[in-house]
């Protein structure tokens, strides 16, 4: 076993062992998860009003604090709203496909992506470049788009 | 008024003269600000289940990840949120009662007291403090309830 690998399970092995509250019902999990999505794309569209459409005027502090609340919510730990029984072929309410589960190295990714460039969006909104906002708002919403063609059903 | 206070109270005014986003539909703000206090709700729950509780190991990485989640979302201007139209006497699927428009100085108070703690907290879980942590989680309880008791419906 290479060691980079060895590596890797300690830390699935880690992320196992340590959960971070108390195991949530199946509901518990597809409500939050939703509510958390929610909460990033109202945060979003703020970001895309005054950065891409130009319907708000542009205001830094504003983009700052929209650019935090993506990020603190990518960063909060969403994996915990996930498991196999909260998907669509054994749960109500949610469209989240079973291949999430059957595929995870592709989930694993799509996650990685969406964690690292809402980070990137928290230090481009530091600099207040609206542009440059524009652009990185664009990468973080192929990161939520490359998510839904995959694992969301239609 | 201490100067804190002060900041804060600007910070709230600023943020009712200035819009973020395109005007929300009534339907939309109730939704996202149910959403918004679902994911503080979620936070709020890991930093009791880890400082107050006990029921999950105290893990200083993710208590700052709940608490930053926390402050950002406090601090996402969620003012855009509420309009007088949202209330319970107007809308559906809210138990906002109007007080909290007609009695906006209160109002105000609540959401800068919930902001300042949120920070606080923010900042207590940098320092990995589990037992001011604990404690801290106890102070932004308060302005939650605070709220919910002058503005909430039972």
């Amino acid at each position: 076993m290479k060691l980079a690998r060895i590596l890797a399970a300690g830390l699935v092995a880690g992320a196992l062992a340590m959960p971070v509250a108390a195991q949530m019902t199946v509901e518990d999990q597809i409500e939050t998860r939703k509510a958390t999505y929610q909460f990033i794309s109202w945060n979003m569209g703020k970001i895309k009003a005054q950065t891409v459409d130009g319907s708000v005027p542009f205001d830094a502090r504003q983009m700052m604090a929209a650019a935090n609340a993506i990020a603190a919510a990518a960063n909060s730990g969403m994996s915990a709203l996930y498991s196999p029984e909260s998907a669509m072929d054994k749960a109500e309410n949610t469209r989240l496909k079973p291949e999430f589960f059957t595929q995870p190295e592709k989930a694993r990714e799509v996650g990685v992506n969406f964690v690292m460039e809402a980070n990137k969006l928290q230090e481009v909104a530091v600099t207040g470049d609206q542009k440059a906002l524009a652009q990185q708002f664009a990468r973080v919403g192929q990161t939520c788009k490359a998510c839904h063609d995959d694992f969301r059903a239609k």
